[in-house]
């Protein structure tokens, strides 16, 4: 069936008509230049809200309270904040807490569930795992005397997660399970109960990446059963350039569980300065040092627009987009060249859309510097189009497909040279 | 001989009107409360040009340049801030990078010294150092299988550091001393040189904790030859409350050393997504995740500051002006009761004077309440007077001491509870 020109551009008329998340739109910061934003995936848009917490962060709680805003509010944030994030991902309030990066994250967790299972040496992940991840978990291998194996399961299509090899992989030799949720290349996005519950049966702990779901893709870890989990707030929860990560460990885990960077601030008696570690009980227990307070505070009012907009509805409205922008595909680039490099069944599938072209560095320049439309690259050839659905707009996706194909069909990409400099 | 109580004022307002470094408190926000603050070495004030640079941040840098931002100036920030703390603490530019936290920090570098000395089991510290750094030692260790010893030296007064008894500790199989500058609660302060001599005498490699001595102390990494150093930018650098903590590694042995939390930040290719870890040349290998973008760019402005006022100049407004607080204590508070729990030789100290009394935690609580005199409280009986050359007058210290007097000769502290309800 070949859908009409007109028919693409009624349909997004009318889907940002009757969209229940428009009002969120006005909610987050813009320029004046007509910017079409396809980036959240990597970095979110500021929450307008944003600007005033950070103000008064700065003006009264730094230049006016100064220490005393430790007991003011500064010594709670992980634990409260993070108990808002919980409830985006299907957790408990007493699971979830902010602290350092995703990465240092993944280590203290990797580290924590290797040294609870002595008696297991596999650790499985696959390779559409973030690289970070993977050259995390060799790092903390090296660091255990190399006493794990890595095993990294590759994708049949390089799109698609290896469930079944990863199935077969799970021997009860296998201490850990680490996989992203939704792949950040190919938004594959594995079923979290399904897998947990193969782990499990193995005797495995699972350690989820939830970068590129949480926020856009329905996540329940309670539901799952699942063991841990890391995440960054800086990309769909839109907290801010490189805000604080959160990480989660089930309640009944948490007592059995050390990790190695065991600073002050995981401590049970804070300022009792004792010479001794003792773990504080719950969450407290996998901080390390002082959180960065400024970037922590500014996190609360983008997952505070999330709760508001709730995630039923934002996976409901990123399906319809990812889907609408899979049929502009279909229609409109594939003929030019482009490939669909993420999933086609949408319920394997995450919140962006990964284009393949051979010219995909320099289309991405053009579609920056001629359009005004902001993606991302990734090498050597994937353009990612990433869809916040509670800002992006049914136009936003429109504008792009149509700006891709012009872009393509009239060669506006051949002033720009193909060596890949960077990123976006 | 007895100062009269008109010596001390004229004195104090002599050299505020004299002092070459007036010209920075109003660089500083303050309030119009009058608030007395004296625990710059615990938060440092904020400093007015922040407030700007946070602003540009969030409403500029991230609002509407969004992820461009990224190459823009934000992946440059944690070595281009890194090379201005390098002048403050007598590196070289390309031996500071800037990255998480202190405890985090710290956990790299001892892992990374240890590892690099397989045949050596010791770990030298002494019980003045900040207990997370001793928390952190012990998850080092515990990590690596339990394989290395760590020796805590008693300092023989809890004031003076083990000097003799760590140079007598420095055995051939001593692999790292790790020890603070600048004691957090004594002040006592090592001698760089002398110290980091003796254990490269014994074959050890050191690893200090600048904390409480970079930005109110002089510290010259350089001509001590340091090998390694970790600090935290948000006291006496006035970075802000919980900003990212800095490392130092000697040129010569970063390329010698690895360290365990290999995220992608510390890769030689950050957009390749390779599946290896391979680190970078130089400082950039001791980086991990993504950083705290907010909490990093509001620390140049304090640094700037320092680095305007020189050093030199605030080590030596910072020894006249404890010096005048230690003449203050010997004629108004030790006849009250008041011990000084910092060292008498202002040559062995830094720029907090630490007061011991039976009644610390009242006579705190009426400082604070009573006052208007902010300082910090450590347990059991210490109360911190934490000096900032660059905004703190010597009519501040005047003031504290006068108080300090007052609460206990006029009974003030009596209304307070005696049960230790928290931190300052």
């Amino acid at each position: 069936m070949t859908i009409s020109a007109g028919d693409f551009v009624e349909y997004a008329k009318l889907m940002d008509a009757v969209d229940p998340l428009s009002i969120f739109h006005d909610r987050f910061a813009h320029d004046d230049s007509g910017l079409i934003y396809l980036d959240g995936n990597s970095l979110g848009r500021m929450p307008r809200a944003t600007a005033t917490i950070v103000d008064d962060l700065v003006e009264r709680q730094w230049a006016e309270r100064l220490v005393r805003s430790w007991n003011e509010g500064w010594f709670d944030l992980p634990l409260r904040v993070g108990a808002k994030i919980a409830r985006l991902i299907g957790a408990q309030d007493n699971e979830v807490i902010i602290a350092d990066s995703t990465s240092v994250n993944l280590f203290k967790l990797a580290a924590a569930a290797l040294r609870a299972q002595p008696g297991r040496t596999g650790i499985i992940t696959d390779d559409l795992q973030f690289p970070s991840d993977l050259y995390i978990l060799q790092g903390v291998s090296d660091f255990m005397n190399r006493s794990h194996t890595i095993e990294i399961i590759p994708s049949a299509d390089g799109i698609h997660g290896p469930v079944e090899a990863i199935m077969a992989a799970l021997s009860d030799d296998v201490a850990l399970l680490c996989l992203s949720h939704t792949a950040f290349k190919s938004a594959y996005t594995y079923d979290l109960t399904a897998v947990t519950a193969a782990a499990h049966r193995a005797g495995a702990l699972t350690l989820w990446d939830l970068s590129h779901s949480a926020g856009s893709t329905l996540v329940d870890l309670g539901a799952a059963h699942a063991d841990l989990a890391v995440g960054c707030t800086y990309k769909y929860m839109n907290g801010g350039p490189g805000a604080p990560a959160y990480l989660y460990v089930r309640r009944d885990l948490q007592k059995s569980l050390s990790q190695p960077i065991s600073g002050w601030m995981g401590h049970g008696d804070l300022f009792a300065f004792e010479p001794d570690y003792v773990p504080a009980d719950g969450m407290r227990r996998f901080l390390s040092g002082t959180p960065s307070v400024l970037s922590l505070a500014a996190i609360e009012s983008g997952v505070d627009l999330l709760l508001e907009a709730g995630m039923e509805r934002i996976r409901a409205k990123s399906l319809l987009q990812t889907e609408y922008l899979v049929a502009l595909w279909e229609q409109l680039l594939e003929p030019l060249g482009f490939r669909l490099n993420s999933p086609r069944n949408p319920n394997l599938r995450g919140s962006h859309i990964s284009l393949g072209h051979a010219e995909a560095w320099r289309i991405d320049q053009a579609l920056i510097h001629q359009m005004n439309v902001l993606p991302d690259f990734r090498r050597p050839d994937t353009i990612r189009l990433g869809i916040a659905p509670v800002y992006n707009r049914f136009s936003d996706v429109l504008y792009a497909a149509h700006a891709l194909e012009q872009i393509v069909r009239e060669s506006l990409f051949v002033r720009y040279s193909a060596v890949t400099t960077g990123v976006t």
